[in-house]
């Protein structure tokens, strides 16, 4: 009852959420945080201030966004997608990626998204994972 | 707006969920899958069949479950618990972590997860995490 996705399902799911889990390797151990993200078919895009996620990201780029849909323990769909760390540090990339996220999270508005962008959040580190591998696995039983 | 839990929330908030997201370290790059598990204050107890998870795990036993609460992107809270991988092969052990597990499933009744055990699961490999290390973050905007 357990049975792959095929991989335009599993495109599918990663552009439907905004909410995942991100996982990287910090100092050899698994590190797990939620997260918003946006998949454009390629790459997902996040952001995060400094901390032990980004550093860990700087020493070891491997990392994965897992997101799923859990109805019940026999009703399920997850996804895990593969990929890369680097920094977007172009200005103007970094000013799109940035109002794009704010733009998918349903309490900033537009405007709100951009002023935060003009105000600032210059700690803010944005960056994609190149993705190469996506897998997707579901339980369904009748 | 960013705060750290005290240990007995994080404690408390890995004891009240049943579904979590499981961090282990494959291949050198990070693996997250969404599981069930069970949460004495001392350990985590998880079951899983045989695969890439089971694999990595007994080649590095270091492994976390993250579970959190999420309203929205201004109000949530997220716990990390880290660990090290123990198998338990001891027959009553395992079955009585098997009975528990599948009673907090809200689709077994008690009698379905005797049974289930009684009829089977010879794949099924239950294992604990020791957990050595808990942190927890919230986010609160009012």
């Amino acid at each position: 009852m357990i049975s792959q996705l095929r991989p335009d399902e599993s495109h599918a799911l990663l552009r439907e959420h905004k909410l995942g889990r991100f996982g990287c390797v910090a100092e050899g151990a698994p590190y797990v945080v939620p997260v918003h993200y946006l998949f454009d078919g390629d790459s997902v895009y996040l952001h995060s201030l400094p901390g032990r996620k980004i550093t860990a990201l700087r020493a070891n780029p491997r990392a994965c966004l897992q997101v799923d849909e859990i109805k019940d323990e026999f009703h399920w769909r997850s996804v895990l997608a593969f990929g890369s760390y680097e920094e977007i540090t172009d200005p103007d990339e970094r000013e799109r990626v940035l109002c794009e996220l704010f733009a998918r999270l349903p309490h900033f508005t537009p405007v709100e998204s951009a002023m935060t962008h003009v105000t600032g959040l210059p700690e803010t580190i944005v960056f994609r994972l190149r993705i190469d591998t996506i897998t997707g696995v579901a339980e369904k039983w009748s």
